[in-house]
Order: structure tokens, then C-alpha cells, then sequence
């Protein structure tokens, strides 16, 4: 955390001043007047100074970038290291000497070198881990082996260790001499024999308990945990449901290897939240690290490119069974004009109900038992959004556009099960997604407005065809 | 917080075994069995007891919550209630006596205590505060008048108050004396004469500071800090980029008011990602708070219809359109089969976009000022998505299909000029509307997939006529 930190005024005055700001930077060391420069650069707090770094690597100067972090006092610069993003990270990694990068990885706390070493590339990690102590060394592999995104790669093995013999007066004094960052230091942990966790303690109770009072007495044995093959969607879950500052992480022998700070968590819930929104969007990317600015071209058709390919396969579909009702429509051209309507209302209605039932099961609103109730109450809203959409659009098709009033009720009627249909689909498809095991985030827009199409379309002219007395 | 926790072991099994107890709980209620039943209940800690007291409020089984609710020993009952969500507090307070009610309120933290006086009706409040000392009645009006979803109604007031001249002894002696709750606890303030924040310093530096140290050399005087008036957002935003596990609140006179913990942000977090993917998917919810399935049937239609209505008119001029060129249509009647096609593309090619851009403009990776950048990429990449899925269509139409020529060429054509048009609007819009301060989250689906619709049918159309050599 930023142990150094500026005040926040008005956020939008504050914006412009660091836009303005970063422009003047800019300018400044293109005439080499680094002095002023870094005079600017050092107002600012750890956490922006990186957003400027970032903005300056944004506009594709590297050399500049380098140049500012190179100015920064060295306590200043590791700071700054540990708040840029990965690819940041590695430009900047790649532009000074060996020196530098050692000594930056000497200062980062440990769970934000081994994020730097997983981005490096294996020659450069080689040689900082040759110069590296055995047992650290030994540590570090462990570490780099846990599988991204489980909760071996989130944690840090910095936190504090008690024993349950110690008294109060000797734990404080035992976290004095360690005196680690702020975020592992909230919460001890006192481990029994070897390395098998015994119960915690948080510092509150420490700092507020009579000084001869023992660990054991204020320790609590039954606790939340993690393995560390837990995945990281399951380790934001557990801080979101209890609101802890940090939990422990435990192998599967039940050794404490570990803890997770909530002040890691936020990232990743954010990044799982922007998985399911690109995925309820048609997008699959397979690394939400990078920033959309970031990916290249052809990685943008990659992820976008599944899901159009199956939305055209399904559309190709929709088309020749549009071509079946070929007669109905070349009798009565009109229809046409409101097939757009029938289709569009199935999947906007449709994807309405699949937008609120993913949404429940992410958040744990929903269960997969409420399955009835989900029905239920989405019959109950379409048949009403049926009702008042059907009727003004009757309404419309006879008096604005004069058409007869068969055509209208073709229109009107269709539209009612088109919704109906559409609601139960984009209510019901993500929670058999769930039901099997797939991500429900995947039966939003593309797929319901896929299958609505097809079926409103069919819905549509068959019950034009039974209206309007016309042999298929 | 919990202060008494349970393991977590295999997620999976403990869900499987929660729905059992939780079955198992009703019987045995149904059967008069209260020893039983509150046996099982308190195996669990207070948030999963919560848990189960929503789960049965959810089968309508209120006055077994209640049994339940009055089971608990009362200082879990407590935490279990501040755990319980908004609607499910107020049918607790409903089923039980004033005097229960009082007891609960009294031993709230301030910040929960507040959360529930919003919830309850204004006669019960009265009822209450009349009971309430006159100093704390002012304060909790103070703190209820503060308009919701700002930082006034998140904080609290129970922070711990250092002086500059104390020693680090004198300070954690204080805090002794105070014995707050933990993630209150771990920064404290100092305050300038009357009010006025000075300066922060926290818990961490206390303990590892040498214990004759004076506050005033640990404590930092440039730290970020809130306004009572600013909206979650921002409060959430400061909270995910600074990392910290609390930020102090000051009035408009300077004066520190309260604090906003880490803990209660997950949850607005939580509400502010929902509101906009409801957005997105076309949904207008007022109340973020609200369950899917506790919401009736008419708010659900109240929230869905503003964006159906504005869609189905979308679709009424994309219709009207349409029949402009039913000579066209009339003449070649196939080109009918390949209008979903075309407008579905444009639907999803320009929802993805859509997608990655409000999501990138939301976790600020996208800035206004990207907006070449921007166009640039998507038009890259439509290009090169357009001449793909055309000539997969192209190729389609003719060996699958067996149409013409000219008429896989009007299709194929008019894709490319779809997608890239879809792509580029998808883009825009949303930085459109952030420009003139629009939530871009409501130029997702909805708005996206209405106009393309009607841009990807006329461009079709309007191809057709010209390639098939047709006069309007």
C-alpha cells in the first residue's frame, strides 16, 4: 500500500490537473529539462505516479517511461513498480539493467515479485533466480509452480507466526520486530508442531487484551480457510461472503503455506466481473490482464471471431427456414416489413431475462432449485409485456400504417408467444448451463438472440400462414 | 465481523450439506422439535446462519425465520442480523417485540444501525429514537439525512481519535480503552483542535513503532480522504485504486465525520456491476438492493418496458423502412431469407464492440481521449471480420444454397459495409455518451442492436437494388 499519499479533492479538477500535468511531463523531457520534471512527477502519490508511467507507455514513448522511473527515489520507484500492470511491468523491466531489477525484486513484497517473475520471460527469471539464496530460491519455484488463478498464486508467505504459549505483551513485541506491511500484519497466525495451523488471532485483539493475557485465550480455533488449488473465483467469493481483511492458505497436507489479502481481491473480482460481461457480449478472451488498447488486431478477431461464426452458422439456419415460408410471403410481401419487429422483440425480450438470471446465479441470488419460481414469475411478466406490447402494436399496424386487420392480429398474436417463448428461453438457459457445468455468462445476447430469431421468425409466418388461409 | 468461524472445506460438499440442514431445520421446526433444530443451527456461524434465515424467508416461511431468529443466543443474534439482507431485516423487526428491537439496535455497530432505520417505516424509527439519548438522536438524524448511495450513508462513525502529542504507548493505551471492532480499528486519526482531520497514521505503525515515538512523527498529513456527499462510486473507485481498508469522510467544513471500512465496499462494488450489466442487457432497475425473485411481477414489467417500448419503435421504423423497397423484395423474394443474416451481424458484431468498449471505459483502460485509438482498432478488425465472414457466406450461398451470383454478391457486400459500420458505432457510442455524461452502459444491447438493425437492413436492401439492377 501507498505509504504516501496526496489528497483527493474534486475528482474531475483533480483529472484534468493529471491529464495537463502528464502532457507538461511530456514536453518537459523532450527538451531535457528533467529537473522540473521530476518535480512534477514527485507531487504525486506511488499508485498515480504508475498511472502516469502508464499513460506516458499508453502513448508508445518506453524511453520516456523509462527515463521518469529511473528518477524516482529508489523506495519511491519499487512502489510505483508494484502498481503497474503486468505488460507495463515487463517494458519497464526489459529497459533497465540487472541491477535495478534485482533490486526492485529484493524490495517488492513477495507475492508481488513472484506476479513480476510468472510475466518475465524463463531466461531472465533464470538468471535473477542464480543469484538468488538456496532457500528462497526453493520458495520462489514453489511458488511460480502453483497454477495461475488458484489461490497458491494470490497469496504471500509474509505473515506473522505465534505461538499459543507467548503472552500478549511477548506477541506485540514479537510483531515489532518483524514489522511487516500493513496488510499481513492484521491478522496472526499460530501454527502448532511443524507447520499445521492452529487457530488466528487478529492484532485488535491483541492491542486490546491485558498485556499477561495468553495467545491461546484470545485465538480462535475454527476459522475460514483455502487450499491453494482453490480457483480464484472461489477465493473472491469467500472474502466477498465474510468480509475478512486476509484468509489463510493451507496445502493439502493442512499446512499453512499462506495468506490472501483482501486488497488483492479487488483486482480479482474485477477481472472475473469483465469475463462475464465480455462473455454475455460474445467476446472470449482468454486473458483478462490485457486491456483492450493492449491486444493486437488479430487477437481481437480471435476472441471475437467463435461466437460470429456460430451466430452466422444459426442466422443461416433462421434464413432457410424463413425460405420455406417462401409462399406466404410472396403473396403477401408486407409481412416482411414486420418480421425485423418480431425477431428484435424475441431477442431484446429474451435477453432481458437471461441478463437478470445470470446476473442472480453469479451473485447467489438465484439457485438452481428456484428453477419453478423462476418460470413462474417469468410467465407472469411476459404474458403481461406480451399483452401491452402486442396491443400497441395492433393498434399502430391498423392505424398508422393501414394495413387489414388480419395482418395486424398475425403481428399481435405472434408477438405474445414470441415473447412468452422468449422469456422462458432467456430464463431458463443459464440455469441449465449451470446445470451442466458450463459458464451461464455464455447464454446471454448471442445465444438467445440466435435461437429467438429462429423461432420468432417460424412463430411468425406459420401463424400468418393459418390466418391468412395460406397452403405451405 | 464474524467472530467465531467455521471451516471451509470442500465448497461443494459444505453447499450440498447447508441445503440439507437447512431442509432437515424446517422439519423439525414443522415438529414443534426446537432443541434439535437450534442444535443444528448453531454449528454454523452467524453469516451462514443469516444465510439460512434468508433461505427460509425465501419460502415464505416467516414466522419459522422468526423462531429461528429468537432461538439465537443474543449476542449472535446481533451479528446475525447485520448480516441479513435489507427486506429480510424488516420481516425480522416485524415478528418481534420493541424491546427485542431496541436491544438489537443498541448493540448494531452505528453504520448497520443506520441501514436499518432506512429500511423501517418512519413511525417505527420515531418509536425508537424517542428512546435514544438526545446526543446520539442528533447524530443518528445527521447520519439518516444523508442522501442514500453516498459516502454520508456508508460510513461510520466509531473511529479511533489519536492527539499528535501522545506517545505510541498513550495511543495503543487508548485504543485499549476504546476496544473497537476490528476493521474500524486498524487506522486511526488525529484530529487539529476541534474537528479537523490532521493526520492518519496506522495501526501497524503503532505496534512497530518504539513505544515513546510521538504520534505526530508516525502519522501521515497528506492522505486520501472522501467528502460526505460523494456518490459510492467514486467512494469505490477510491477504495480499488488506493487499496486501503479505510478512508475517513469529512464534511464540507473540513471536519472528519466518519470512516468508509474496506468490508462495506465489496457490496457496492457488487451493486454498481449489476446495475450496469442490467443496463446493458436493457433492463432499468431503481433498486439495486432488491432480489430477482423477491421483486413482484409489476416492478419486473415497470423495469423492462421503458426499453422494450423505445425497441419496439426502433423496429416500427426498421419495418417502415423495409417496405420502401418491397419492390425489391416483391421481385427477388429469396433476399427476405438473407435479411436476418445481415442484421443479425450487425447486431453482434456491434454488441461485442459495444461490450469491450463500456467495460474498458468503466475500469478506466479506455479514456475519452482514446477515441482514434479506438476507431482505428475496430475498424482493423471489422475489416478483416467483414472478409471473413463474407466469403464464408459468399461461398455458402452459392454451393449450398444454389442462388445466383449476383445475389451472394449483394449479401456478401453488404456484410462487409454492415460490420465494419456495426463495429464502429459499437465503439462510439459509448464514449459518446460518457462524453455528454450518459451512462455508457445504456448503449449496450439494446440501443446498439435497434440500430443496426435498421442501418444493416436499408444498407442490404439498398445493395440489392443496385447489384439486381431494380428501380425503386
Amino acid at each position: 500500500m501507498a505509504e504516501n499519499n496526496e489528497m483527493v479533492m474534486d475528482m474531475e479538477s483533480k483529472n484534468r490537473q493529471f491529464d495537463e500535468d502528464v502532457e507538461q511531463i511530456l514536453e518537459l523531457l523532450q527538451e531535457s529539462n528533467y529537473f522540473k520534471a521530476r518535480e512534477i512527477i514527485l507531487r504525486y502519490n506511488e499508485v498515480d505516479i504508475a498511472e502516469i508511467i502508464e499513460e506516458i507507455l499508453d502513448e508508445m514513448e518506453v524511453e520516456k517511461a523509462i527515463i521518469i522511473f529511473r528518477m524516482l527515489p529508489k523506495n519511491v520507484s519499487v512502489e510505483v513498480f508494484s502498481y503497474l500492470d503486468g505488460d507495463d511491468q515487463v517494458n519497464i523491466i526489459n529497459g533497465i539493467t540487472d541491477r535495478e531489477i534485482s533490486f526492485i525484486l529484493d524490495e517488492l513484497d513477495f507475492d508481488d515479485m513472484i506476479d513480476v517473475l510468472e510475466e518475465l520471460p524463463a531466461n531472465i527469471v533464470d538468471k535473477i533466480l542464480d543469484q538468488t539464496p538456496k532457500e528462497e530460491r526453493k520458495l520462489i519455484n514453489t511458488f511460480l509452480n502453483y497454477p495461475e488463478d488458484c489461490a497458491g498464486s494470490l497469496m504471500t508467505p509474509d505473515y506473522i507466526s505465534l505461538q499459543e504459549t507467548m503472552t500478549v505483551k511477548e506477541a506485540l513485541q514479537h510483531i515489532k520486530t518483524q514489522g511487516m506491511d500493513s496488510e499481513t500484519v492484521y491478522t496472526c497466525y499460530v501454527k502448532h508442531g511443524g507447520r499445521e495451523l492452529k487457530g488466528i488471532v487478529s492484532l485488535s485483539a491483541l492491542v486490546t487484551a491485558d498485556e499477561d493475557t495468553l495467545v491461546s485465550d484470545l485465538m480462535h480455533t475454527e476459522y475460514v480457510y483455502l487450499n491453494v488449488y482453490d480457483d480464484q473465483e472461489e477465493v473472491a467469493e469467500a472474502f466477498k461472503k465474510y468480509g475478512f481483511l486476509a484468509i489463510p492458505v493451507v496445502d493439502n497436507e493442512n499446512r499453512l503455506v499462506g495468506i490472501v489479502t483482501v486488497d488483492d481481491i479487488m483486482e480479482i473480482i474485477e477481472e472475473e466481473t469483465t469475463e462475464d460481461i465480455e462473455r454475455m457480449g460474445g467476446v472470449m478472451s482468454d486473458d483478462q490482464d490485457a486491456e483492450y488498447l493492449d491486444i493486437g488486431v488479430f487477437r481481437h478477431v480471435k476472441n471475437r471471431l467463435p461466437w460470429l461464426l456460430f451466430m452466422t452458422v444459426m442466422l443461416m439456419i433462421t434464413g432457410m427456414l424463413i425460405a420455406q415460408f417462401e409462399e406466404v410471403l410472396s403473396q403477401v410481401i408486407i409481412l416482411v416489413a414486420y418480421l425485423p419487429l418480431l425477431m428484435g422483440t424475441g431477442g431484446n425480450t429474451g435477453t432481458q431475462a437471461a441478463t437478470l438470471i445470470i446476473r442472480g446465479l453469479s451473485v447467489d441470488e438465484i439457485d438452481l432449485k428456484d428453477v419453478f419460481k423462476v418460470i413462474w414469475k417469468e410467465l407472469r411478466v411476459s404474458v403481461i409485456l406480451g399483452i401491452v406490447l402486442s396491443a400497441f402494436n395492433f393498434l399502430k399496424i391498423i392505424i398508422v400504417d393501414g394495413q387489414p386487420a388480419p395482418i395486424a392480429l398475425t403481428v399481435a398474436l405472434s408477438m405474445i408467444v414470441v415473447i412468452v417463448f422468449a422469456k422462458l428461453l432467456g430464463g431458463l438457459l443459464p440455469m441449465a448451463a449451470k446445470k451442466i457445468g458450463v459458464d451461464p455468462a455464455l447464454m446471454a445476447t448471442p445465444m438467445i438472440s440466435s435461437l429467438t430469431d429462429m423461432v420468432s421468425s417460424c412463430i411468425y409466418l406459420f401463424t400468418a400462414s393459418v390466418i391468412l388461409g395460406i397452403t405451405l
